[in-house]
C-alpha cells in the first residue's frame, strides 16, 4: 500500500470510527438500563437483568445479519460465516456480566465494538477469508458465584464440571441457575471449540496508563499474572496507654511495615504492583494495641520471572518481620494465575492496524485479568485496549470512554479482520 | 526508727499483708458474681449489677466499722473520723464499675485494698490526726455514657452539669438512671469537696512494666496526658492491577507509613507511646487500591513537653506525606488530656513504705488515666501501682493479681496511713 492510499485508508476509517464510536456508546447506555439494583448497574450472571440483557445483544446481533443463538452457558453468539466453509474461526469476543456498581464500558465495549464491525462488513458485503464468531460472554466477573470465566471458560474448554455445584449467597447452584434460564448444563461440554483461528478482544484498559500518555488505543502484550495471599498477623494485644513501646508485639505496625516494604519492591520493578486492599484489626478500639490482623495481599506482574522474584522477596520480608517483630504470620495462599503473553502475531496485527488508522502504537501489559486469557494456549490471542477516562478509574460508574476512543478501537477492529489473512 | 524496728515492721506488714491479700482476692471474687452479661463480667454505671455492687459494698464497709453511704452519684463512701473534728479528710479511692468483658480488679483492687487496711485500723483501735475516706467510685471507665469520671469527677468539683443529658444505648439519659437509683441528680453539686489533705489510689498497673521488672509495686509519678485524633486519608482508589505504582494515591499506603513514623517516634523517646487501635479501608476489596482510609490515632507521655514534641512530628509528618503521596489527610481531634503529675510529698511517703515493708522501689508513669487525675488542683494525689500479671494484659478476663502482691500493697497502704502526718 502506498503512502497515499494509506492516508486515505486511515482518513476513511476516522469517518467511519465517528459513526462507530456514537453507536456504540449509545447501545452500551441502552444495556445499561438493565439491572438487579435500581439505583446503580449490576448484572451478575443469570440473574433477570442479565438474561435481559442477553435478549438484547441476541436480537441486535440478529438485526445485524450475524446467526444468533444463546449458548448453554448463556453466552450470545453471533456468526458471521465465510465463504469457505472449511475455514477456521475468529472469535471476537468480551464479556456482558458486571461486577455490582458497575461501569457501562468494562467488557461490554468490546462486544459492541464487534457488533458494529461486523454490521458494517455485512452491509458492505465484505466477505472474510476465515469464520467470525462474535461472543458476548455470560460470566467474566466471578460476582455472583465466586468463580470468574464461565462463559469464555466453557468456549476454551476450561470449564470445571465441579463449578456447578458452587453456589451464590442465596445457595442457588449453577447448575439450578442454568436451568433456571432454559439450558442443560451438561451441555457446556460441547461448547469447547477446537477449529479456532485466533481470539481478538476490545477491552476498556481500567487504568490510567493510555490516558497518562495520550493516546487513545494500546496492544496488550500479556496479561499479568497474580497471586492473592490471606494474611493474619498475630502479635500481642494491650493496653494502648499502659505498655512502652518497646514491649509492645503491635500486629498493626507489622501489617504497616509489610505494606510499606511491598510497596517499595513493586516500585523497583517496572511491570511490578502490589496492593494491600482489606485489612482489619480484630477488635480494634482506640485505646488498644492490636493484638490480631488480617489482610489482603495481591501481588501481579506482566512477565513470570518478575512475579515470583516480586513473591519471593515478599515473603523473605514476611518471616523476617516475624522475627523481628515477635509476631506469627500467617500466609494463605488464595490464588495464583500465571502470565499470559499475547500471541507476538496478534500483537503485530493490531499494531499495524492502528498505524493505518492514524494513530500512534503504544504496547502495555494488562494487569487486570480478562476472557482472553482462557484461549491462551487453546488459540493466538490479541487484546487491544481502549484510553479509560476520568484518571482511568474502572469497576465504577465514573467509568468512561470517549466517543472517538471507541470509534477508533472499531475502526482498528475491522482494519485487523481484513488484514488477519488466514492460510485456509 | 532503728534499723531492727524497720526490719521487725517490715516482718509485721509481711505477715499483715498475707492476710490482707487473700482477703482482697475472695472479695475482688465476690464482687465479681454481679454482672450484666451472663458469661464474662460487665458492671457498667448504675446498670442492676452495678447497684448491687454497691449495695455489697456499702454493707462491706458498715461490717468493718466505716460511716457508710451511698452519695447522689452512686459512690460507696466508707468514713473512718479522726479523733480531731476539725481535721482535714485523705481520700482513699479507686472505681468498682468496669469495661465490658473485664478482669475482676481494675478499680476494685484499690477500694478492697482501702477497705481491708481500714477495717485493720478500726479493729486495732488505732486513731489517725485526719479523717479517712474510703470511695468506691461509680463511674471511670466511660463506656455506658461515653463519658467517663463520673463518680470522682463529682466529688472532686468537676462534675459537669451538661453530662445528666448524655444517653447511653437505649436513650436512657443519666439524670433517669440517677433518679431510677433513687438519687437526686440536684444533689451532685453538693459532692465537691474542698476540705482535703491529699488522695491516694491504689490500682493494677494495667501494663507489663513492674513485671517485666521484677517489681511487686511501683509508685507512679505521673498520669499520662494523651491526645486522640481520628484521621481520615483520601486517597484514588482504583484497580489492584492496572494502575502502576508510580500512579498510585493509596490510602492504605499513606496509613502505613504514618503507622511507622508513629511508632519509631515513640521508639525514640522513654515514656512516650503512640497506638493505631482502629482502621478500616472504605470499601476494602481485595483487588481495589483503597482509595480512603479512617483510623484512631493515639498519643500518651508522662511529661508535656515530651507530648506536644510527639504530637507536633507526627502532625507534621501527617502534612510532609499528603504531599508526597497526593492524598489529603483529615485529622480531627477527639479529645486532650494534659499530664497529670502526682505530688512529690504523695510519691516520697509511698516509697518509704515500699521500703518499710521490704520491697524494692521502683517509680513509673500510668499510661492510662485514674480517678486520681480529678484531684490535680484539687489536693495532692499520691498512686501505688500494683504489680499486672500475665504479660500486663487488662481490660481482659485475663487480667490477673497475685495475692502477694495484692497484700504487700495493702501493707504499704496502710504503712502509708500510719506515716502521712498531717499538720493540723
Amino acid at each position: 500500500m502506498t503512502d497515499t492510499a494509506s492516508t486515505i485508508q486511515a482518513r476513511a476509517a476516522g469517518q467511519h470510527g465517528a459513526g462507530f464510536g456514537r453507536r456504540i456508546l449509545a447501545l452500551a447506555d441502552e444495556l445499561a438500563t438493565w439491572s438487579e439494583a435500581p439505583d446503580r448497574l449490576a448484572c451478575t450472571y443469570l440473574t433477570s437483568a442479565h438474561r435481559s440483557v442477553a435478549a438484547q445483544l441476541h436480537a441486535w446481533m440478529q438485526a445485524a445479519g450475524l446467526d444468533a443463538s444463546i449458548d448453554a452457558v448463556g453466552n450470545v453468539v453471533g456468526r458471521y460465516a465465510s465463504a469457505h466453509p472449511g475455514a477456521r474461526t475468529l472469535i471476537v469476543g468480551s464479556h456482558y456480566d458486571t461486577v455490582r456498581n458497575a461501569g457501562k464500558y468494562d467488557g461490554r465495549l468490546g462486544i459492541l465494538a464487534g457488533l458494529v464491525v461486523l454490521e458494517a462488513l455485512v452491509k458492505a458485503g465484505e466477505a472474510l477469508p476465515f469464520h467470525v464468531e462474535l461472543i458476548a460472554f455470560a460470566e467474566e466477573e466471578g460476582v455472583r458465584f465466586g468463580t470468574a470465566y464461565l462463559g469464555s471458560g466453557a468456549i476454551a474448554g476450561r470449564f470445571d464440571p465441579q463449578w456447578l455445584d458452587r453456589r451464590d449467597e442465596t445457595g442457588v447452584t449453577i447448575a439450578e441457575a442454568i436451568r433456571s434460564a432454559g439450558h442443560d448444563p451438561a451441555d457446556i461440554a460441547m461448547l469447547a471449540r477446537r477449529d479456532l483461528l485466533g481470539y481478538l478482544e476490545v477491552h476498556i484498559e481500567q487504568g490510567p496508563v493510555l490516558l497518562d500518555s495520550g493516546l487513545p488505543l494500546g496492544v496488550v502484550t500479556a496479561i499479568a499474572g497474580a497471586a492473592r495471599y490471606r494474611v493474619t498477623i498475630r502479635g500481642v494485644g494491650g493496653h494502648a496507654g499502659t505498655v512502652p513501646m518497646a514491649a509492645r508485639h503491635d500486629a498493626f505496625a507489622a501489617a504497616a511495615e509489610l505494606a510499606l516494604a511491598l510497596e517499595q519492591r513493586c516500585r523497583q520493578t517496572p511491570g511490578v504492583v502490589g496492593t494491600i486492599g482489606q485489612i482489619a484489626v480484630t477488635d480494634g478500639a482506640a485505646n488498644v494495641i492490636p493484638g490480631q490482623c488480617e489482610l489482603s495481599l495481591d501481588i501481579r506482574a506482566d512477565h513470570g520471572g518478575k512475579l515470583d522474584a516480586a513473591i519471593g522477596y515478599v515473603l523473605a520480608k514476611i518471616r523476617q518481620i516475624e522475627v523481628s517483630r515477635g509476631v506469627a504470620i500467617d500466609v494463605r495462599d488464595l490464588h495464583r494465575t500465571p502470565v499470559i503473553p499475547c500471541a507476538p502475531r496478534m500483537q503485530r496485527l493490531l499494531a499495524g492496524s492502528i498505524e493505518r488508522v492514524g494513530a500512534a502504537v503504544c504496547h502495555l501489559p494488562s494487569g487486570a485479568g480478562h476472557d482472553a486469557a482462557m484461549f491462551h494456549g487453546v488459540t493466538e490471542i490479541g487484546m487491544l485496549f481502549v484510553r479509560c477516562g476520568n484518571g482511568g478509574v474502572s469497576h465504577s460508574p465514573l467509568e468512561i470512554v470517549a466517543e472517538e476512543d471507541a470509534g477508533l478501537a472499531a475502526a482498528v477492529l475491522l482494519d485487523a479482520l481484513k488484514n488477519l489473512h488466514d492460510a485456509v
